[in-house]
């Protein structure tokens, strides 16, 4: 029996129109089955990391993470817990910039490389070039099985996420955040930062988010409906701050991925210092901000956005006091889930874009120009 | 006798249409006034930072920047000397992040902060967040002599680019960057990295930097030709290379700040992984590229630019094999400045900025909603 491929596709997207949207879909799964492991043990293990894992990581005085696309931002992310959980120094560099310049080694120092397919060319020559710097504590975070980055490194953590088909990554980001948050926890644990007390919330945490992620997906009906102001629009700015900051990172890239809207994400605190100036009523801000410090910071400067007819799109945390007044629109996202907050906060901006990309009628699976796995430079 | 506020304005313009006009035309002046001591000493030397300097400097085992907008861009190319040259791991952030985020202090850095006004609040801000962290190394590089950043360190470098009026900083940037060349030379010698040969090389570097910039200001006929290309437009991606790559993001702030075109910056390696999707014909793309390497690296994504139309303006060392052709226009500098170089490259991002406004007919020296020194959140 010969089934052609498009029936094969349309089987497995099931009731999706594209598998961007299934793979959205699929994310509270996706993240229950990476952290089954750790749910099973209780506890935040060096296994979780492989047999050598106790042995490497408790060599490592700092950590270097080496990523593209969006793989650095969640190399970004994880900074923020790296610094604050595990009180370990941390970089994160693009891969092809590291790759070409001159740097100090630390032989003391994890590199991590993120790779949703283990073979990003970048991401593999970084991780090369750091071994013949004598770097060799190495981890990498990867979704493709046996694929040649884990294969090169000393430590591997398998993201769960099952097959990524659409170029704009989704699931797989949302499970390298998981992966790396447990790094952070279970680091921090190896070097006595991390009390009994805490590590039961942190699992808790960890369980609870599935069923934060799948109410943040019944956001949806909200965010298609906001998806109308940006599918006529040419640029779109993103504001962030702290932990959430490659969250908004991650919200542009996806909609100059599959929707080509010009959006650019800052910090919050940045838009004083340039960017202010290009905002008019053409391009809308989201801000994402769950919780109220952020939005204190950059009332200000929205109130000069508000004059000049400049439209506020804000993701605030369902305990934020933040309410919606002319031209600005606010979506509360319906749970406080703490240190995991950028994880719940990626749901609602993966919708816009996809919802913003229908309207436009791009080929959401397969944006112009781009390849699912880029392994040429 | 009573002067208008005007006459007085025009008087200090001399020949130029506007301050940012004039200050990008001082340049080479202002460089020269800020290398004035090192050149008389003949030596890079600690005493040029302070009496306290050699008792600082001595202490450092790595540096921390810390700054926002463009002096955020001249540290990221800082990070580049400090690395290379004073074998130096150094990490640069946004004063307005670093603030509100638990870090791993380190009392043996270095904590550098730059500001042309040496007011910028959330750079302040920062520095006392460092200090009550129990970071006491402490260097200013700021323009304005005994202001409130310089005030609050231990150790101060003052530009000499006199006053900056035009809001879009061009002098003071530049001369940012040569104070920061010359503390990582200095730490580099102070660390006995840098033997004599090399120290002499770098001062001829520094002596002939204002003749080369010179050199690069005659180029404003042919930039002012290209601004035509680009007024029309309501994009613009630059790209850059390691420590090229802060000053694509430069040129992108300097356009959007004054042109009000939405301006973004990429390091060459990145296109492939999202913001090729958004290049077609309305998106000229700038590529700083003093040598071939980077040319070649982008020259694949390059031919898919050109086959949706896409227009590049390439600026290209003398010594480089790349030419123009159909749709790819070439700007050649004049002399090869070595490791200066990301200094000279910014004269031209700046004159284009410049000529893009004056066609859009902008507010050169005032843009919209922004303000020279800013001293609010």
């Amino acid at each position: 029996v010969h089934r052609s491929d498009v029936s094969l596709a349309s089987m497995e997207l099931g009731p999706y129109a594209h598998f961007m949207q299934k793979e959205i879909h699929e994310q509270p799964r996706a993240l229950t089955d990476t952290v089954e492991a750790l749910i099973d043990d209780g506890a935040f293990s060096t296994q979780l990391f492989g047999q050598d894992a106790e042995e490497v990581l408790s060599q490592v005085d700092s950590v270097l993470i080496l990523a593209a696309g969006t793989s650095y931002y969640a190399g970004l992310t994880a900074k923020y817990w790296l610094e604050s959980i595990a009180k370990l120094p941390t970089n994160v560099e693009i891969a092809s910039e590291y790759r070409y310049r001159q740097s100090v080694p630390n032989p003391r120092q994890l590199i991590v490389t993120i790779s949703q397919s283990g073979e990003t060319l970048d991401t593999m020559e970084a991780l090369k070039h750091a071994k013949s710097l004598g770097q060799h504590l190495t981890l990498a975070i990867c979704n493709v099985q046996e694929s040649a980055i884990p294969r090169a490194s000393r430590l591997v953590f398998y993201t769960r996420a099952g097959a990524e088909i659409g170029v704009a990554s989704t699931k797989a980001f949302t499970t390298q955040l998981m992966g790396l948050f447990m790094l952070a926890a279970t680091i921090a644990k190896l070097r006595g930062q991390l009390g009994s007390e805490q590590e039961q919330e942190y699992l808790d945490s960890v369980r609870l988010l599935p069923g934060s992620v799948q109410y943040a997906l019944n956001l949806e009906p909200q965010i298609r409906e906001w998806a109308n102001a940006f599918a006529p629009r040419y640029h779109a700015l993103f504001l962030g701050r702290g932990i959430h900051y490659p969250i908004a990172l991650e919200g542009a890239l996806k909609l100059k991925e599959i929707s080509y809207i010009h959006a650019e994400a800052y910090p919050a605190g940045e838009l004083k210092h340039g960017p202010l100036a290009l905002v008019d009523q053409y391009m809308p801000v989201v801000v994402i901000a769950p919780n109220d410090s952020l939005l204190e910071k950059v009332k200000s400067n929205m109130q000069e956005v508000r004059a000049r007819g400049g439209e506020l799109f804000v993701f605030a945390d369902a305990d934020s006091n933040f309410t919606g007044s002319d031209g600005v629109h606010v979506i509360r996202t319906p749970r406080h889930v703490g240190v995991l907050s950028p994880i719940l906060h990626t749901i609602p901006v993966q919708m816009l874009a996809y919802h913003v990309a229908l309207l436009k009628g791009t080929d959401v699976d397969k944006p112009r120009n781009l390849a699912k796995s880029v392994t040429v430079e």
